[in-house]
């Protein structure tokens, strides 16, 4: 996908050699776009400027390629608009009060924070009241499945994982602090975020590579008393349950009786099995590299056993061209260009398509269009945009909100409901069947519905006062 | 050790039986001093009132004792000023820039991440600049020996380290995060703090019981290449010997000539010995229950065989009577009351006592002044005290900007004389031998200090611009 950036670049430019109407006609033939010039240092024969350009990723090198090659112009540095906010981190560690004087001192270190500490050590439940814990989320990941990069290491992983602490904050004042851990040992994992609980209210387990992470959340859900979420196979199954949802409004077909074909069972199509088994459909296929799942193959994936009994209702054989003859929906967490024109055209009519493999969807847009009712994609910039950060702030609100011992099936239907009904039903229509991301109703619609879902199914150990009003 | 503190105290006085003038006396007579009042409900029967009244700790049970025993008054809730201060914790994660639509979600987050993650996976290095890295450190603690309270575990520990990363951001700028284990096992801690640390700058541990701190605290600074620092050990050992410093020109004595008893040989004790061993003392005598240490007795604990074999010259056997004997500086980090006053006119003339047992000192400071030239404590509430807050802000800004690859002696050493120089060799006097917490120029000479020193022995991977430019 080509991305739009700005980039900032400084030159020497050697004046009896080459002019800036030269750089200039030089950065618009790369396809760049000067917004800024800024001189630096203005000499007798050089002159050093920093110049602002907004590119297309893709012709970023044939600029440098152009600017480096050309005559009396020489290359000093290069710096882009995403690098330099990256600078330094995007999240700080801030206090709530500043320490002004000994009094205030004494008041939040020693001595007298010593009475808090007591407090908390006749009872532990007080950490919620007294510590940061009750608004805590740890971001948790080992970095071996980042974005669409694959394993690139818990270093490389910190940007994302600071920029969801950054969403965190912004859409639901929650503090997420990333824990990028330097092992890939499931069981290390889970003895690590045990160790580490006592400050957080909840976990965020984040970008871990299937088939680990189903055993590592399984365990820590089981072992902590705090909620335990992986967003990448819950957040993005919730997200699509919702957009499903008003899809088939749409269309006018039911959960119960559409013939559903999920490709790419990792941890994302995992969840999404579930989810929709759970919200009552019946007649799902589970397609991967090795075809379609069914009762009778062995699998040494516990998940995938289970999923093979509960999906393929008629025991069809064979892989994505056999599941799609007469599919009324096709969910997408593959690999890009996997689908044809002529799998979409073997669809049943008024056909449902979520392409969401990333970077690449599994079929072009543009292909797509004329063959599908209803397109989702993961992308921003097409309608209908599948984005996990519809879900985690206000699921995590809520859960927080509630002190919820778990995040159960019932908390993730129920958010999905919330998501969905963000699009009032007059307003759903092919190019709107999923709400934005800032649309500011999402994450208190979220919360309110995540936490009726824990009191209703008693893992909510706290009753929030709002709800509490309303519950009168 | 008394200290003021705020209460506020909601009251139902029912007015048939009580009037507002008998629960004013009531709480002058139980040492309190009505500060404020706020009407919260006036019924025809029954008011409700917030009181706020500053009390003297010991008086606070007292106080409810006479509220609760009037009648006519019913004590709905207290609060004090100290829990309020805490209620949800002392810190937040905040974005360092708000993403305010689309183009920003696209710069810090996905798609524009990517790019970013790609540099780091290539260089891993480039987490140091483009991550939360370069200025983020790790408050670990497992619990074990939180202030004077002992192993109150990890929840119970969070205020402190809470309290103490509010310091670390206010003092130095610096981004600390609280981690409080829920395992006491060395193994354990030492591979969750290695897993921990990809997304950390450094690492200070924090309140963890002796001996097992020592083995944590070598293995890690071994095992990993960012600077790891037990501020209980180090941080007390660095300020006792930047107010020795000076207190040695008030007596006009050298650190080479005197004859030295440090009691209490764990964490800090151990820390404290070895660094005035660095700085030049030859005549140490180090006490701990058992007496003091010397050569040829067998010891479980590696640093007390170290050093039995560095101390107590002369073979000394017996306790802290026997040593005290002509001693020229007493330093306790050890219980309270465990001093005599025979024991102070035992010791040499022009003599000088660190008095820091927490929270009790190991002579009452009155009982102690008529037979001491210097005296120091680890209380605010006389002059000269002893705070770990003089030192780690300062070490870790100095060992974050020059990313030193660990904080060695030489870097402790040059903390305590950079601490010792705030205070102006004019200005030294038995009243003044250590600048305050809050003296502005502690965290940035003690910064240079360390900067300087970490060059000068090889362990800095970067020369700040700031240093650079003065060594030109």
């Amino acid at each position: 996908m080509a991305i739009a950036t700005t980039m900032i670049v400084r030159l020497e430019i050697r004046k009896s050699v080459a002019s800036f109407g030269d750089v200039a006609s030089g950065i618009a033939t790369a396809g760049g776009d000067i917004v800024a010039i800024d001189v630096i240092r203005a000499g007798k024969d050089v002159t050093t400027r920093d110049i602002t350009i907004n590119v297309q990723d893709a012709s970023n090198g044939e600029m440098m390629s152009i600017l480096s090659k050309m005559p009396g112009v020489k290359v000093i540095n290069v710096s882009d608009r995403t690098f330099l906010a990256h600078l330094g981190g995007k999240i700080e560690i801030t206090p709530k009060m500043p320490i002004k004087n000994r009094e205030d001192l004494s008041l939040v270190y020693t001595p007298g924070v010593a009475r808090v500490c007591t407090a908390i050590a006749e009872d532990p439940n007080k950490a919620y009241s007294l510590t940061m814990k009750r608004n805590t989320v740890a971001v948790v990941t080992d970095g071996t499945a980042v974005l669409g990069l694959g394993d690139i290491g818990p270093e490389a992983a910190m940007p994302v994982m600071e920029g969801k602490a950054m969403l965190f904050k912004q859409l639901a004042n929650i503090d997420a602090f990333p824990l990028c851990l330097n092992t890939k040992d499931p069981d290390e994992i889970i003895n690590i975020v045990k160790a580490v609980s006592p400050g957080f209210g909840g976990i965020n387990l984040e970008d871990i590579s299937s088939p680990r992470c189903f055993e590592i959340e399984r365990r820590l859900a089981e072992e902590l008393d705090i909620p335990v979420f992986h967003d990448d196979q819950h957040g993005t199954s919730v997200v699509v349950l919702a957009g499903l949802l008003n899809a088939l409004k749409v269309v006018n077909k039911s959960i119960e009786d559409v013939r559903i074909v999920v490709v790419g069972i990792g941890a994302a199509g995992v969840s999404i099995c579930n989810m929709l088994l759970a919200a009552g459909a019946r007649n799902i296929y589970a397609v991967d590299r090795d075809g379609v799942l069914r009762k009778n193959l062995q699998y040494d994936n516990q998940e995938w056993r289970k999923l093979a009994d509960a999906t393929n209702p008629e025991g069809i054989e064979g892989g994505l061209t056999e599941v799609m003859q007469g599919a009324d929906v096709f969910i997408g967490v593959s690999r890009g260009g996997i689908l044809s024109v002529d799998h979409l055209k073997s669809m049943a009519s008024d056909n449902i398509v979520f392409a969401m493999a990333n970077p690449t969807p599994e079929i072009e847009p543009e292909l797509a269009e004329p063959f599908v009712r209803v397109l989702a994609t993961g992308r921003s910039d097409y309608p209908n945009q599948i984005n996990n950060v519809l879900c985690f702030p206000g699921i995590f609100r809520g859960a927080l909100d509630c002190r919820a011992k778990t995040v159960n099936l019932e908390m993730k239907l129920a958010a999905a409901k919330a998501i969905a009904s963000v699009v009032h039903p007059d307003e759903v229509n092919e190019q709107y069947v999923i709400p934005s991301i800032f649309n500011e109703k999402v994450v208190e619609l979220v919360r309110l519905a995540v936490i009726h879902a824990a009191i209703a199914t008693d893992v909510a150990r706290r009753i929030p006062k709002d709800i509490a009003k309303d519950m009168e």
